[in-house]
């Protein structure tokens, strides 16, 4: 349905901000390395159009511009061992929050660490298969979900566990929302080159050691079941961004746990898209409540 | 900071949707009352002009238009009666969960009961104070937050209690986020007509008869201490709307619980302001996972 391969938002040399469709050498499949792009004129979720004229990249940016967003959902526990090591149950429907939209972030921004999810101990990195919905849908049917998927992307939940699960009264949300806490990217690979997103490789590496290794193969409720059991009474907009779970191998499930801290890298990848690059960075304590 | 008194959304008689400022009789400050509005031209969060066009009101909307909203934010718990009803701690933090945008609806929408919130039992009323962010902030002091405030109205965060604490893992967000499932209005009062949050009745009947009564005097986290908590490192914007919780009352909270069914009228009511009138409407089944 995409007009595009592979979406990227960027700056430009110019200094001005575009849409475009990826140019990559022969061969790569990762929307990191894209040095060019076909500038894409007009509203993404509109009348849109790929023109011929070929730009250079200086930074890829969040794929959507906010405007373009509407809401932010994320499942939890929808692979198993990671219900495991989490402790908790396997969901029998998805498990479903929110983010705010402003905790999206680019593939390379920095991560902001707030002062306050300084305070207690647990922040920790998510890899995770983003499906991007392109088309209004409603009681969509599981076998024609995929159809109003706009492409996908590989995105870091990054969560701080004392704040989600000590904290919140249960729900999950003050540990998981702040600003610049869901990167995702490096851009939107369109469904005509991913036909099937349920094999493909997902990892997270900290500074270069492999920490989460798996294959989206292994989610409990794959993109086409979410999409059916999520749109159930209620719309689906074009911009709405679904995180759709962990794999195993984060920090909360190590016996002693390793906690990101302030300068650590996470690079979260996914086969046939490409990987986010994100450092943490911790802020200057300058407020508290 | 604000340039109108009572923001509306409305459907005029010449078929057209305008926001404009409600004219009320002399006495009267219940906003559904309102037949005229003066019209504003310009967007509502950018530049505009509250005219000095008067034209009639056919139907009051939703007061923010979809495209206006960012993210709706809700707090659990926020009067400790109904946290002890909910049998649930007095939080430590204010409780924050997310409804999507495409539950907000009008004063006088029906609620839509889809065949999914059908099932079990548990559809419920809670009767909110709702503020509504009028300015980009983030990390503002308890003492300036009403700052950022552009108004308050009245909203209903329907629940369907077995999907919100039984099957959503936890989470609360699938028994509250159904399309119209977050009615508010019937307008938005300036914070220069509203400038004491803390000390309004508010109260829900359902039929006619009272089943909450309270006053916001009553919040454990108010408006101000409220904006201050969820700014912190997350950046709060113009559109966002906040829930800020339930007094008690609520069906759940009762020994032989009278949960809504098809056709049962609600009213929620916040004084100074108005109330939204709703009729719960049960979907023909259409649809199962």
């Amino acid at each position: 349905m995409a007009s595009f391969s592979r979406l990227v938002r960027f700056l430009a040399k110019d200094g001005r901000t575009y849409y475009g469709d990826a140019v990559l050498p022969k061969g790569v499949t990762d929307i990191a390395k894209a040095k060019q792009a076909r500038v894409i004129q007009g509203p993404i979720f509109g009348k849109h159009e790929v023109t011929d004229h070929i730009t250079d990249i200086r930074l890829l940016l969040a794929p959507l511009a906010l405007e373009d967003v509407k809401t932010l959902r994320c499942l939890g526990l929808n692979y198993e061992k990671h219900a495991v090591e989490s402790k908790l149950p396997i969901p029998k429907y998805p498990v479903l929050f929110y983010k705010p939209i402003t905790s999206l972030a680019g593939p390379f921004d920095p991560i902001p660490v707030h002062a306050l999810a300084q305070e207690g101990t647990g922040l920790d990195y998510e890899c995770e298969l983003v499906a991007i919905i392109g088309k209004t849908c409603s009681d969509v049917p599981e076998s024609e979900a995929l159809n109003y998927v706009l492409g996908y992307a590989i995105g870091n939940d990054v969560s701080h566990r004392d704040w989600q699960l000590q904290r919140g009264g249960g729900q999950w949300s003050l540990g998981k929302g702040f600003d610049g806490w869901a990167p995702y990217g490096p851009g939107i690979v369109s469904t005509s080159l991913i036909k099937d997103p349920q094999n493909l490789k997902i990892s997270t590496k900290v500074n270069g050691k492999t920490v989460q290794s798996d294959n989206t193969r292994d989610q409990i409720f794959g993109i086409a079941k979410t999409i059916a059991f999520l749109s159930q009474g209620t719309t689906l907009l074009p911009g709405d961004v679904i995180f759709t779970g962990t794999p195993s191998g984060v920090a909360m499930g190590m016996k002693t746990p390793v906690w990101l801290k302030d300068g650590d890298v996470v690079e979260v990848a996914l086969e046939n898209v490409g990987s986010c690059i994100n450092k943490v960075q911790f802020a200057q304590p300058k407020s508290k409540l």
